[in-house]
Formats: structure tokens, sequence, C-alpha cells
């Protein structure tokens, strides 16, 4: 791994302190019994004997879900038919979902929309980013973001730029402070790495960002659900966050946009956003030739929603109602670092001297809820892929993650306290380390791909 | 009505013409019974009573899309989760809903791809086509497109045209063909106008638009399911069209995107398509940072696509299988045209002095599938809209459109003979003149908003 790289992929060796409690089954099952979030796990619909650490990617079947899925399709659609967009509200989905998400980010609830997807919603607000800054900033042309961000999120930038005449800088996450230099217009980043769960300060990162003069566009895909959000604590200016991951929405559930107040309410640049469908029309139905954007979030939907998904995402979301009787987003944030913990501790007790390295931060500020590893085995180049297969065939899911140049391949784990006990965590790595101390993983050759982040 | 608008919404005067046949309920049970097509209203699931002449806003509920929406979400999402991408075929979804579209509109399979919404995709291509005519006709600077077209279609076009520097030309319908000058960069057109049912000559247009050297954008929201279309026989350019119409894909399904090969393999444009998500990549799972468009129609994807949406609208294509069995298209085409026939000459048969006009063409070439009517009353400026909600109290189903300034008022009725019979025509004419020849549309005072068209 090269030394460019290292501030990325840092995969720690693994090192049992003298210190570090050794763990075992009864002491998790113990607190797991203790544990006042366990009554969560009831919302959803888990196959049975299966540890499901693939959350931050697809979140499971809520039970809500499902009966709400029936009852948009059989009732709503089959029985109202057209009068449910008012009958039932579908009109208002996108603002009355947005609503919420608000609390899970820091938001109030007029300020988030839920529609189209992430990539969609983040070609908008960089696109209305970059239209602020040309109109308060002219002379800043630059975007500034992470070589390792998500690449749907690199792509969406290099289009944008190309359409506004602007550049991406991409940089190494600790090179960022030091380039937020007086061309950079806006700064986009993703608030946890997909691939390594690092997590950026974002406060501290949106204030530096805003004393050098640039905008800051966060991506809340691997936060939103699992790591208290706190966009007006930071003063953020844009956000976009995923309905699938772990808000549990469903298979391509629409995703959310937020945009500060200040940005907005501006009606000096009614073509800030650059996807005017009818529904960010002031009002669209009078059916006028002529767009007039809608004040406020409004103006960041565009086409006709996806009433069942948003009802699905809708449902998926009582799952956060019942988290505030237990303590609230800092209770489950307490417990996905108990479990992150738990788990990195088990693999340094059980899995030493099997080729494992750590590529998540340890410290707790630094990680959102998932745990990264390393694998290195000499006359295996893609021993991560296998072992990940031979994972899921013993019934535990978690993915893959191919490295980058110079980066090693990710066992990528996501952390849901909503559904995962210790004693999980602790059935996982031991299933791991059977794996690993076996020849199963060399065996492991059925064909799968990647799964969707 | 004034001039201008004339060649748009002719409210023509009811006449009955001696020639015309007089329709009765027993001739239009006995054309049901003889219906090759009767056996079609199965596949759907409706309300006991109704009469649903709504379907060019909102399809009805296929039984087969209730059942798969709970497969996909208790069985793919909630027991295969993750692996779903794989094991059910998630990841090729938009391509191969897309190629159950494409015989409905003259495509081949591999050039249609389902994702996103009406308004997203025509923001894709219509960029993309002035991204064309910028590379091979530069000095081209105008999109021109019909004054009446969808709204939503229109602000797509106004902001593409902020972002190119180009400026939208909207014209009367009548005027499209002298219009077509040499600055014309792209004609954007909806084949089925929403408001009246009037539809191009698709073809002809197509070749003058060419002859002229612009290229051509063809939004079939309201004739894909209903009119049989022919891209490749137009030799058009580009097309979008709508999944909860007459696809009946249900209340925001995924739309559809088509272009020629001619654009969708051109390789020296790789911004054409602006909304550069990972699922429009060459190698999305090799989470490379930089974009490459994937080649053909691909690269017109943009983020992760709405899995539980896009199998909904997957099994409401079902009934278009069966479609084919009882004569395809043509024979579906036939009897619309015989219901819009019978619908028009009822209302001349029994309203005839209440204050009704037909908006909608009479000749089978000029029109889709609906009737539009318009209604004046000296006394009661909104009586069409006053007139829809005592229907829909009747149980009968059609919507009200607001008229634009100096155009009347429209009570729209969508005819879709894949759930629709002569008897239920002639039940909605009846319940109309009693509707209008008492004074309880005066009293349907409850409000309702317009329904999403």
């Amino acid at each position: 791994m090269g030394r460019k790289n290292s501030a990325v992929v840092l995969s720690h060796p693994l090192h049992i302190s003298p210190a570090m409690p050794m763990h075992t089954l009864s002491d998790c099952l113990a607190r797991d019994a203790a544990d006042p979030l366990c009554g969560l796990r009831d919302h959803f619909s888990l196959p049975e004997g299966l540890i499901y650490l693939d959350g931050n990617s697809l979140g499971p079947l809520p039970r809500a879900a499902a009966a709400r899925a029936a009852q948009v399709v059989q009732q709503e659609w089959g029985h109202g038919l057209i009068r449910s967009w008012n009958d039932a509200g579908w009109f208002a989905m996108p603002q009355r979902v947005g609503g919420r998400i608000a609390p899970l980010i820091g938001a109030q609830p007029h300020e988030v929309v839920v529609t189209d997807s992430t990539s969609v919603n983040l070609f908008k607000v960089l696109s209305a980013a970059l239209a602020i800054a040309a109109a308060d900033s002219p002379g800043r042309t630059m975007v500034l973001s992470e070589r390792h961000n998500f690449p749907t999120d690199l792509y969406i930038a290099q289009s944008v730029c190309h359409t506004h005449g602007c550049a991406l800088e991409m940089v190494e996450p600790d090179a960022i402070a030091a380039s937020l230099h007086a061309k950079v217009a806006v700064l986009l980043l993703t608030h946890v790495n997909y691939r390594t769960g690092a997590m950026h300060d974002m406060a501290a990162i949106t204030a530096a960002a805003h004393a050098a003069g640039a905008l800051v566009v966060w991506d809340l895909a691997h936060s939103t659900g699992a790591v208290p959000v706190d966009l007006h604590g930071a003063s953020a200016d844009f956000a976009v966050g995923c309905g699938y991951k772990f808000l549990n929405g469903g298979p391509g559930a629409p995703a959310f946009v937020w945009a500060h107040t200040r940005h907005a309410s501006r009606a000096d640049l009614p073509w800030m956003q650059p996807l005017t469908g009818w529904f960010g029309h002031a009002a669209p139905f009078a059916f006028t030739p002529d767009y007039h954007s809608a004040p406020g979030m409004a103006r960041f939907l565009c086409g006709t929603p996806p009433v069942i998904s948003l009802a699905v995402l809708d449902a998926a979301l009582d799952v956060f109602d019942a988290v505030q009787a237990v303590g609230g987003m800092a209770a489950l944030r307490e417990k996905s670092l108990a479990l992150g913990d738990l788990f990195m501790e088990l693999v340094e007790q059980q899995c030493t001297g099997l080729g494992l390295g750590i590529a998540t931060p340890r410290q707790h500020g630094r990680r959102g809820s998932q745990v990264s590893l390393t694998h290195h085995d000499s006359s295996e180049p893609h021993s991560a892929y296998a072992i990940v297969q031979a994972l899921i065939a013993r019934g535990v899911i978690g993915d893959f993650r191919a490295g980058g140049v110079g980066e090693p391949d990710i066992l990528r784990f996501g952390i849901t306290p909503l559904y995962l006990g210790y004693a999980d965590v602790w059935h996982a790595v031991e299933r791991l380390k059977q794996v690993l101390g076996s020849s199963e993983w060399r065996e492991a050759r059925f064909a799968r791909k990647a799964a969707v982040t």
C-alpha cells in the first residue's frame, strides 16, 4: 500500500492489548439481555438465523413497510385510484416524509424533501451551489472533493463542472483543509466513507470551508440513520442522502435533499436548480407555460414523485419513532460504537495471525457505523472476495469492495444497532475465524457481483 | 375563445348528423359480448361499479402488479436482502423492463431503459440533443416546441436552454412546420396532447424537422400503451414516456427513455447526458474516480434504480403480452377509436343543448385515446370543475383541466380499451346527461385539486 493512499485505507495490524477485555459469548448474551434497544429488532422481518451486516448497503425489511406496501398498492392505488393524490395525501408525501427525516440530520421539517435518487439530488444541489458561487464569488471555478469519495458523487461533480466550466480537484482526505484555496467554489464530501467507514468532522470542515469562502455539500448516504448528524449545528449549505441504507426504505428507495434556507429561499437565481420539473413549480396545476420555481425546498422537486416507494420509506421511518422512546439517536450511536468496538476487539482476540487488518478508524469520533477489514494472502489476490462469499454461505452477510489502485480490497460489515445484538457480532466473528481457519474460503468460487452500496 | 388558440382547443358544437347511428344500451351490451378484447379487463383490480375514465392520468391496478409488489417486498427484499441484486435480477431491471416497452413504441429491446421520472429523462435527452446539435450544427441555438405542450416539458426545456445558451420558441401547433427555420436545433413535442387528446403525425413532423436540419424529441406520455407508436418508422431521435398512465405501472412509476442508436452510440460526446450517475458508468463496480459512460442506452441511467416500482411496472406490462394474443396494439387502437367515437356520438345524441362542446379531434388519425369536452354556462365560470366532481360522486371518474389564457376549461375522459367496454361508455354519458340535467353539479362544491396528468 503506497504512502499516497495511507490516509484512506490504513489497515491496522491486529494487536491484542493487555488492557483489552476478553469477550465471551455469555458476556455478549448478557449485554443483549440488558440492552434497552434490543426490542427494536421486532420492527424488522429478518430471515431466521441470518446475521445481516449489510444494512449500510440495503437495509432490511421493516414489518411496517411490508404492510404499508400492501396498503398503498391495494387500497390507495387499487381502490382510491386517482383520488388518492388528495385523499391519501400523495401530493404532500415528498415534504411529509422529508419532515420525518429532518430530525435525524439536524434540519427543520420543512427543509427536507424526498424525491429522485441520491445521484440526481446531488446534481441538483451541486448545480445550485455552483450557481450561487458564480453569483456571489465570481472567479471561484473549482469543486474540491476527496479522491476516495463514492464514485457517483465524483461522476456527477465532473459533469456539473463540465457544464459550468469549472474543474474538479480530487485530493486525499488529509489534504482537504490545505486545498481550500481561493479558487474553490464548493467542497463536496461524503460524511462517512463507503469503503472504510471513516467519518469527517462535519462542523470543523464546514467551518474551515466557509472561512476559505467555499460552500459545502454533504452526502449523508452512509451516516443518516446511523450517526447523529447536525447540519444546522455545522451551518452546512446543502446535503443529500440515501433512503435505502440505514433508513431501510427498500431497494432503490427515493433519496432526500436539504438546502439551508439562505440558499433555498434565493429568488434571484431561478435556474439554480436545473431539473425544473412541474413538481418544483410555484403552481404546478396552473399549467402555465413558463417556469416559476416554488419558494423553499419544493424547488428541489422535479417530476411526479414515486408514490409507492415513498410510502414504503415512510413506513420504514416508524422505527425511528420507536428509537426516540429508548434514548434517540444518541442511544443508537452509543450502541453502534459498542458493537463496532466489540467487532474489532473480537477480530483481534479471535483472528490474529489469519491475515486480517482493520481499515476502519478505531477512534469513536472518526468512524461511522461499519467495520471494514482487509485480508492478505500471498497466494490468493482476491481473497477478500472469496472470504465474503464463504461467510455468506455460513449465514453472515457482509460485502466486498474492490480496492482502487494501490489500495487493498475490503471486507465490509455494516453495524446497525436497530436489529443487531452483541451475540450476533460474536457469532459473526466466530464464523469469520472458522472460514479463515479452514480451506472453505478458497473454495468459494461461485460468482456474485459486488452489491450495491 | 380567441383566434390565436383556435387551433388547439376548437370546441366543436354538438351536431346530430342524420347519418349518425342512434346508440342504445342494448347495442352497447351486444358489442361488449362480441368484443375479443373484453377478457383483458380481468387483468385489473377495479372497484365494483366504478367507471374509470382517468387511466390517461393514473392507470388502475393490474392484478399481477399487486402480487408482484408483495413478492418483491416480502421475498426479494425481505428474504433475499442484498443478494437479490443478483439473484432476483435487480441490476438488469432498467434494461429488462425497457425491453418489454420497446415493442409498444417501435423500438428494439436494447434501446429502451426504464429509470427516473419523465421530467428527469426529458432533461437527459434534451441535453443530449443540444450537445449533438452544438457539435454537428453549430449556430443552431433554438429549441422549438408547442405552447400547449405539457408544462413540465416546457419547464425542463427552459432550464436546458438556459444552461446551453439557447432559446425556447413556443408556437401554436399549426405553426410548427413553418417555424422550422435554420436556427432550430431541436423540435420537442408531445405526441398526444394532454388536454385535448390531439395527436401529431409523428412520421410527417419528424421528416419535416429532419429536412430542416433539426433533431426531434418525442414525449410519449399520452400515447405509449394506447396508440401504436413507431419511433424507427419515423426515424425519430429521442423519446421519453410515462410508466403510470396507459402502462398502468402505479403512482409515480419510473419512466422510460429511448435514443436512436446513432445518438446513443456516440463516443465523442462523453458528457452529452449530464446526469452521469454510477449506473450509467461503463464499469459501475470498478469504483474508479473518473466517469466513462457506458456504451449504448445504459448511459441514460443515473442512480440506483427504483427496484420496487420497477417490479410493479414490470408486472403491469404482462397485460400487453395478453394483448398480443388478441390482435396486438392494432386491435387495441381499433377498440380505442370505436369507444371514442361512441363517446362523442353519445354526447351528441344525449347531451345536445346542455352546454357541452367537444375539444378532441374527430378524425381518427388526429387523436389519441381520450375525449375532452368543454362546458359553457354563463352563470358559472367553473362549471367544468363542478361537473367532474358531480360525475365522480356518481361513480364516473374523469378529470378536470383548467384552461389557459383564452382557452376553455376541459372535462377529460381517458379511453382505455384494456378495461373499458361499450356499455361503460353508455353509462358514463348517461350519467353525464343526468348531472347536467339536474342541479347536482351546481352543488358539487367539495374541494378537490386537479389530478396528476
